[in-house]
């Protein structure tokens, strides 16, 4: 595999920089290559501005249209140009994070506002139909993602029917809207629940989950989104009736929705999200 | 009313500014004060670090330790201070961005990442129980908030089946693990589609509604979320068998699930998403 791995935790010495290090160790081990982008170490900033896209101050900012001008004229700032760079050279991205208010971090939420532009990411036209290609397709078909998540709740409460909602809906603006959108094909996420109050013998574990999933991750079966251009949606990309018609939610737009009840009781687990996971 | 918008897009001359701009006037028409944070024109920094907390170089940033630690001591940054100051000062919060990737603008992201410290936001006790009070109950309990959003999408492909995602549910993790887990009572969006696309006359129709909502606000009903301590949820915090056992994804975590079908065909038109709404 040829890796980008996206870092974005602020603490080098947290369980987010020890797994970071472990991971990166195995992918050298099993003779990988890869690259890293540590978004607090490069002083990353995640703020879009006009400056971004070389347009002049007195130009309204005019956001889709301004980073596809800038992207064709090669004129978007080099720390953009530098990270999608990184992007064209690799087959396989890692996009790992602490869950903050149930989102991204800042730093990591603005390296896609920023690196994601229009033409390079999204907004890419078929070259004979010139349709435009979203949601299996797009700029970044041809490469797997895979989100690496810590999460300071216990698993059950982030499970499919947890208080704070199913970690794979909280995702799905993530793996969805964001990866699989410009055409990557994404396998379930690495979720690390209770983080907090990790011990050293669940942190091997932990550990040990992280390194098989690298070494698996390349025949992983990926999340079985439905294509946009599947024929499961209409013309307003409304899901037909017909399909997953017994589905609330945001888990209809994959094929195979298998909610799991979570299990209660036993010991914090690593949490692989199973509702959109295709069955073993 | 005392309201604190705080508004998060880079363009003054954008349909999110021309909104803010008549969202303001109509408050001031109406009688209410305002305070306004517009995180570009502050050039707000959205990126957690342990400056924030005063903290030492050497130390550990241990998250939502070291934001206590910060808080209770009154060392966080001063541009942090500020904000809570207005949050404290506010009965009413709205927050205004434009949809970027299914979520909001980085800026904004860390605004929450930065202001909604522990002590508090959230890990607020009961004095007398001990317990902690979250969703329902928290740091911002009294307050009402609302979200208001733009989207380059049109209404049925972020309805209730749409493609990208129902918007209610898209927006659970800031309207429900956000603003309600911190105690605040939060009234349907404002969300106004198709917002690359609208003419004028559009435009003076989602003003009006924006003008109506604002006047409406103080007695809108709040989306029906499920309070922590209402018996819905289990001691590992969750749902309840017998609590919305039909209903799939995150609605369920609101007292009133009435997902209604997108209208198809029609013009786009302002949409308040409706299945968490409570029924008219």
């Amino acid at each position: 595999m040829k890796v980008f791995w996206v870092f974005a935790h602020p603490e080098p010495r947290s369980l987010s920089g020890a797994l970071r290090d472990a991971g990166v160790a195995a992918l050298r081990e099993q003779g990988h290559e890869y690259r890293m982008s540590d978004l607090y170490a490069m002083g990353w900033d995640p703020v879009v501005t006009g400056d971004d896209f070389g347009a002049p101050a007195a130009d309204r900012l005019l956001g889709a249209s301004a980073s596809k001008t800038a992207y064709r004229a090669g004129a978007l700032r080099a720390d953009i140009a530098a990270e999608q760079e990184k992007l064209r050279w690799a087959d396989t991205v890692i996009i790992q994070f602490p869950l903050w208010w149930y989102g991204m971090p800042a730093i990591l939420k603005g390296w896609f506002d920023r690196v994601f532009v229009k033409d390079f990411a999204y907004g890419v036209r078929d070259a004979d139909t010139g349709r435009t290609l979203v949601y299996g397709n797009g700029g970044l078909v041809g490469r797997r993602a895979m989100v690496i998540t810590t999460i300071g709740a216990p698993g059950p409460s982030i499970g499919p029917r947890g208080i704070h909602g199913h970690l794979d809906e909280l995702l799905f603006g993530l793996q969805h809207g964001t990866l699989f959108y410009t055409g990557m094909a994404v396998v379930p996420p690495v979720a690390v629940p209770s983080a907090d109050r990790l011990g050293a013998a669940e942190y091997e574990r932990v550990a040990g989950y992280l390194r098989q999933r690298l070494a698996d991750l390349p025949t992983t079966e990926p999340i079985a989104f439905r294509h946009r251009d599947s024929g499961d949606y209409d013309d307003d990309l409304v899901l037909r009736p017909d399909r997953s018609p017994d589905a609330g939610g945001l888990l209809m737009h994959a094929h195979r929705c298998m909610p799991m009840p979570p299990r209660r009781g036993s010991p914090p687990a690593p949490v692989v999200p199973t509702a959109l996971a295709p069955p073993k």
